[in-house]
């Protein structure tokens, strides 16, 4: 089996890399080869099987050609610009986040048309295409709102992949990712930056700033919770959804007061202190029409399955990023 | 006040012009001109303001620019491919009904950047957006998963629009419309065809075919209700729906036994015996996937209207196409 991952270089990318890597199959079929592409071109990984890592950007119009052409028998389409980005540069979003997946079901299309292929096709959305006001909790029917082009862009690509695949074009899933923390790596701009610093950095002895109050909810699940449902998806017979292709992942819902005593028992009161309340009114709006909880039963039933507790994602953090020791 | 109307050679595009004509305002503004658009020329209309017919293909990316140019206030955009040739000719579909309405609204925002430009855009979307399995009846925030093209790329259209009044470029509102019964004209090819045949043929005497059996249910309203949506579509304040920019417009639900007994009330038991029941499996099928009932609390608390039962639905015709005469 040839895979294909298309935002290869990001966070989740990467941990998905890894985690094929290491598993060496799929379903039960065996991974012969792995194409990871990126708009920079992504860092080579050790594996048995063929490798090869290419610079491409989605959003233009032959990109997704020459990614097909050679056939992968699985592509997982994880690139995107990230919610802010695509809100300051409105065509940069559409051009990336819609044209550049349309191009891509399109290039698959097209090889089906030379010859008979039928590729599964795992696209990441978001619950950004969800806008407030919500019910409690979101269920599996409740429709697209989107507050931003961000999350629009992603409404958009969810029912092409429907239209693809229902009209025989392509195998397609669409997983809506929870929000995911706690992030590795250093604290970055996006506005839901602060779920992940306020855990990361105190974990490692820094200070961290909290710009919205205790009592925000929002729905979390852990980078390898991220990377499993991406690899159920792929492994998950789609018979099973008939023309509904895109599913909430399941997630935990819970407030920013419970994401901070989880922190103390994990950790202890020294880590708690090092988080600094800083409210920040831009913030504080943009996170107010934010999902906060959803009623996930479809993908439940699907046998997908993420953390129970903030408890169990500060402890994987600590695991895969930390060698399994508490620094600072 | 100058209007431009999209698709201003359909049926429904022809009664707006006459309604608008007959008005001769909107929202209490006079109409100064009318732009007349389709992809053939739309006939001439007699009236007192400015009146300009314009042969123009949407999906050519210029065209709708060339439209804009002119500056319109208000902008009805009926303009779409049907879903049988949809489903038939996926690009051409995509073209004309996706393509279309985005060289609209982009040109719209590339206007606005000239100079400050902000027009009301009255958009017909389609019940379409909706697929099997169903609740009993359609709510306001039941989700789209439409099970054609067609409905795949007015789904998608709603989010654009949604996207484009949201960060102010315009100001866009869209109407999803019931089955329109009783289409004047001879009968066509539509799957839908036969919920009018059954009534406007048996009127002036002569046969219809029925291809389904009578207990079908289906959501419905008269060509009149169609543009008057349109119109109190044109007049309400959009303040009122927040960036939840498109409304299913209320309707009759009501079985093809139902269209019968109504037109044996209207017409007697003559008509009625004009009906030959031919069951189709093709059609049997399409129908099996198509929405029955909706609940339509937004749209009616914002003061939309349609018929409630089909004796109105068939007067409707007798009075507006017919001169108030029965024939056969």
């Amino acid at each position: 089996m040839h895979i294909l991952i298309i935002g290869a270089a990001g966070m989740v990318g990467r941990k998905l890399t890894a985690a094929l890597v290491k598993a060496g199959q799929v379903g039960g079929k065996d991974i012969s080869g792995l194409t990871l592409a990126d708009v920079i071109k992504p860092e080579p990984v050790a594996f048995s099987g063929a490798v090869e890592t290419i610079a491409a950007d989605l959003s233009a119009p032959a990109a997704a050609a020459e990614l097909i052409a050679s056939r992968p028998d699985m592509i997982f389409h994880l690139a995107a610009i990230v919610s802010g980005e695509a809100e300051a540069d409105l065509d940069k979003g559409y051009r990336i986040n819609l044209d550049g997946t349309r191009y891509l079901l399109e290039a698959v299309r097209q090889e089906g048309m030379r010859a008979p292929y039928f590729p599964k096709l795992v696209f990441t959305s978001s619950i950004a295409v969800f806008g407030a006001p919500f019910p409690e909790a979101i269920g599996d029917e409740f429709f697209s709102t989107p507050l931003t082009s961000y999350g629009t862009q992603k409404a958009i690509c969810e029912l092409l992949l429907n239209d693809y695949s229902r009209r025989g074009f392509v195998d397609g899933i669409g997983i809506r990712l929870p929000t995911v923390v706690i992030r590795p790596g250093r604290p970055n701009l996006a506005a839901s930056g602060f779920f992940s610093n306020i855990l990361r950095e105190p974990l490692v002895g820094q200070e961290a700033v909290l710009p919205v109050s205790r009592d925000v909810r929002h729905w979390f699940a852990s980078p390898r919770s991220a990377v499993g449902f991406l690899i159920h998806a792929a492994e998950l017979d789609t018979e099973q959804l008939g023309w509904r292709r895109t599913l909430s992942a399941p997630g935990l819902s819970a407030t920013v007061g419970e994401e901070i005593e989880a922190l103390q028992r994990v950790a202890g009161e020294k880590a708690v202190r090092l988080i600094r309340e800083v409210p920040d009114q831009t913030v504080i709006g943009i996170v107010a029409g934010w999902a906060r909880n959803f009623d996930t039963r479809r993908a439940l039933a699907l046998g997908f399955r993420a953390e129970t507790s903030f408890d169990e994602i500060i402890r994987i953090h600590i695991e895969d990023e930390l060698g399994g020791k508490i620094g600072g």
